[in-house]
């Protein structure tokens, strides 16, 4: 007997992503927000005492709940809180899918959905991200679980909501939306949980809020999904720091707004820049931009920035090796981006 | 076609545990520590700055890693950090068992494992725990995964490590010893882990550390189980406040050992205590006493202290009907708690 599943015993063992240690390189290789999140974050993390430390947190996030509910103009039972959005994607994969029960999605795309369908014994069936993302195709392998990453990672590119409206009415299964990137995008699917009852929305505070570091995300979806989702969710999934720091980042919008429009500042600029380099520029609706190297060895220029503390990312995966992967950071990192660039291409 | 598998749409919805909202309860239901956690956390959490925030958690949580192995005389590739012991067991069931792979234990115990078997859709094969733990019919059954609760929840009681030696000797799968209550007990089967490949020890911080609010579990076992189980857990399921917190608390054992030795001298006077009102107290080897009511009404007791705002539990569960689960508190506490019972009981 082998202590695992088949399907673990044949996984390859995990890699973490490269997080350089020291605080002075310049990051812009995990897509994580440059600037700090709402003060009243950190207020809300010292107004803890140490007995909410010693007793179990809420169980269902209802103060998160109750606030995001508010917000995003939906009812608290609408919102189940997770450990982070990979802790969601986690949660639906292991109620939606097993040997009998696929999933689908158009690739690529984030890269944990068939890491996902792998650990839980699912089929994961891939159809080439092409016009309009392919949704035609899924909405006809009509999967118990489809996946659509909205604005698209690595991608940078949105599908109208329209087009989503019209997937969730042909689909029979549960539709995920991932909008982990969407705080920066000029739309968003929430109005679809209203009209839709299989249509699943995942949001991050990693990105938009700045809290990578924090671990919370959350679903948005008809009471009848979000009660599927709560049976197989750990009884206490988010921590009461989690919960409290969330609740502030949430309820203060005007933080959020000013943070992104600097960021989206930054992105035109970038992408003009990058495009007098020379580079080719996709229009990102996320905080990074997704730019094809013209005459230019993306891999090579990856490493020749590593050497200079500069992490940008590189994928040797099919469609992208000849592409690099950009965070948005602030104006002095950009700026440090663009006067490295510049000498390795010359 | 329904949304979830069939098994999610059979389960029971999620009820939450009974948790007063208010600080001036007496709460002895949930087996939380009475006392703060070590200033040391504070003062670690204290000291995260908005970067740490902004950025990604380390993936495998190797600040923490690293002290742990230093405390435990271990190496840090004997330990997985989750998000709470909860997160272990979901990792655990989800890379041992399937429809093909049951798990095993004995009854009664941690009324999670079987709600974790039936997520998965495995089979959970349940003996009735009698002499010794029922371990001879656990090593007979020889399941992919056998669970042994050590402490055992509720029951209080210990197995001798020897026993449970002989048991990871005799099974081909994996022996998880879910040891979330140990700190307050004589031994601990840490030792199992450099003699037996097949051990997995379950550690959580909510306890004996008073972080019950944090969600901070770990396991340890060799680097072979170590490594399948890191295939399955999420990224980065421990965030960076948790494992500041975790890691500082684990370093700091003085506190825990005063902790734990208040805990246990209360635990001593209230056994006494409750045998001298008439209760049956078997010996307690956790933070926590079964009573067994000999002539009066364990649901009656139970309500009537609920009124006084005196939270202990009640298991309307086979074998645990005369019985009352009792939380050790602060001696205040203790105290109130014996003058209400000794109200009611006259």
């Amino acid at each position: 007997m082998t202590y695992f599943r088949d399907t673990i015993e044949k996984m390859a063992g995990y890699v973490p992503g490269f997080q350089p240690k020291t605080a002075d390189v310049i990051k812009l290789n995990s897509n994580e927000n440059p600037w700090p999140a709402s003060p009243k974050v950190f207020e809300a993390i010292a107004e803890l005492t140490s007995l909410d430390f010693q007793r179990y947190p809420e169980a269902a996030g209802d103060s998160f709940r109750a606030a995001a509910a508010q917000v995003l103009n939906v009812r608290p039972e609408n919102i189940i809180c997770t450990n982070g959005g990979d802790d969601l994607l986690t949660i639906c994969v292991r109620v939606c899918c097993d040997h009998t029960r696929p999933m689908a999605y158009a690739q690529p795309t984030y890269s944990l959905y068939p890491v996902l369908a792998n650990i839980q014994g699912c089929e994961a069936v891939e159809v080439p991200r092409g016009e309009n993302g392919s949704l035609d195709e899924l909405a006809k392998i009509n999967a118990p679980l489809t996946i659509v990453c909205n604005p698209n990672a690595p991608t940078c590119d949105m599908l109208p909501i329209d087009a989503l409206a019209e997937l969730a009415g042909r689909l029979t299964g549960v539709l995920l939306i991932d909008e982990a990137y969407v705080d920066f995008a000029e739309d968003n699917a929430i109005r679809l949980v209203h009209d839709f009852e299989n249509v699943l929305i995942l949001r991050s505070m990693s990105k938009g809020y700045s809290l990578a570091g924090l671990r919370f995300g959350f679903g948005i979806a008809s009471p009848k999904l979000i009660a599927g989702l709560m049976k197989a969710k750990d009884s206490y999934n988010a921590d009461v720091i989690s919960l409290a720091a969330a609740t502030a980042a949430i309820k203060d919008q005007a933080h959020l707004k000013s943070n992104v429009e600097k960021i989206i500042a930054e992105r035109t600029r970038l992408t003009e820049q990058l495009t007098s380099l020379g580079f080719e520029v996709s229009p990102s609706q996320t905080n990074f931009l997704l730019s094809r190297c013209v005459g230019c060895d993306a891999k090579a220029i990856h490493e020749a920035l590593k050497k200079q503390n500069i992490f940008i990312r590189y994928f040797s995966l099919d469609g992208l090796t000849d592409k690099l992967r950009i965070t948005i950071g602030t104006p002095e990192q950009n700026d440090k981006l663009l006067a490295a660039l510049k000498d390795v291409l010359d």
